[in-house]
């Protein structure tokens, strides 16, 4: 249709709670107008979490097994973190499992961690007011936080290989549940993810057996992993873009 | 993550009914491997439909009024349609309202029709095996003669200004409740977009309300064309593209 409204930007009352359900979508937001919510719970950002709750000092996410690798050839003392296939590269410290980011294992750490499709959507969210880390893990810690900013909140389903996936746009659901009471204009796709999340959210692990991804991810035998993601509120820390790094938020 | 397994693909065995929910997403998808459905409820696809079952000649979608006003200088004896703003565009016979669309009318007719976002879809289609078009109007129709196809099914949400919109993917939705009692394979998009028309199917208008889309239209003083959009299964003929001209797909 030919109408010439535009539905791309936040409110100009109030603030909004926009969706951006593929990294492929960014581009139609202006995402300067934004704290931007990267999610990847199908490892990353869950791990990313999970690493920085048990005191990891900072988490660099880098898109390829080798910028990882170039890391220790920089001669620092980092973690190095990357996976294929499921399996810990050779030569790398861990893989993505979220049960390598334990405090034994990450406190006072530095980790660089290797995640296409969350690397991708941090890259293009790079003029965001602020870029944080969402999971299940902090659901309502990073929602708190949210509702004490002043400001429109754009969430990025990091997604898979830049089209939609069911798990990443649930998490958003979830969020969105949590700021719709305070007020906060949902766009169609927030209203999209919340609806989703209402028919979801009393056995998320069940309700994602269906989805193609799950079932991808069950084969490489990382069920534990999944079911360790879907934990909700069992940690209160906000990762949050520092350069390039993530470090803790402090509030 | 980096799991390097694809889900852009159809299955290799047995059919799949995948949705895309914004045409920006079509890069994503090997189109020349499906038949595609283009969605755009609100307005272009249901006059589409209504139009043809009506016993237009042809409709010819273009994406400017420029375009449109180009064909009364041919001196070719068409009708035009466009408008802005939710008025008819002066110097053409008509707008976008399905309204505009009765055997008085048309029959008999080929109509240019202005739609930005639904011709966007079709360029970006143009590889696919056949490109029908959907709307609520011809939603049993079109899903019966799907299945007698022995084809993967790509329903692509023409959406707004090349992001999501709920109207469209519940659409697809629809489709896809009907398609998948036959055997396709759905995608998590698929899987969503169905999820959601379970929870509006039994009053899409009132469902939709609450989208900021449907708000809008409504300024525009269009609740009439809306309701009219959401009348299910009042026509049988199922647009095709042949060329640049949609035609009535002789079955």
């Amino acid at each position: 249709m030919s109408e010439s409204i535009d539905n791309q930007t936040p409110p100009s009352g109030g603030r909004g709670a926009h969706v951006c359900l593929t990294p492929a979508l960014l581009p139609l937001f202006s995402v300067e107008e934004y704290i931007v919510v990267v999610i990847d719970v199908f490892r990353a950002t869950s791990s990313i979490c999970y690493g920085i709750e048990n005191g990891a000092e900072a988490i660099i996410p880098v898109s390829q097994v080798e910028e990882c690798a170039a890391y220790r050839e920089k001669g620092l003392d980092y973690l190095l973190a990357a996976e294929r296939d499921g399996k810990v590269v050779d030569g790398f410290d861990f893989g993505n499992s979220p049960f390598s980011y334990t405090a034994e294992k990450v406190a006072g750490k530095t980790v660089v961690l290797t995640t296409t499709n969350g690397t991708h959507a941090l890259h293009l969210s790079r003029a965001a007011k602020k870029i944080v880390i969402g999971s299940f893990l902090n659901l309502t810690a990073l929602s708190d936080w949210l509702k004490t900013q002043n400001d429109n909140v754009l969430l990025v389903c990091a997604g898979w290989k830049n089209n939609f996936n069911l798990e990443d746009t649930l998490f958003a659901g979830a969020v969105t549940d949590q700021l719709k009471t305070d007020g906060y204009v949902l766009d169609d796709a927030a209203l999209a993810a919340n609806d989703l999340y209402q028919l979801g959210k009393h056995d998320i692990n069940d309700y994602l057996k269906k989805t193609s991804h799950g079932e991808r991810l069950k084969k490489l035998g990382i069920q534990k992993d999944i079911d360790f993601c879907l934990q909700v509120d069992i940690a209160t820390a906000i990762p949050v873009l520092d350069g390039e790094r993530l470090v803790k938020l402090q509030q």
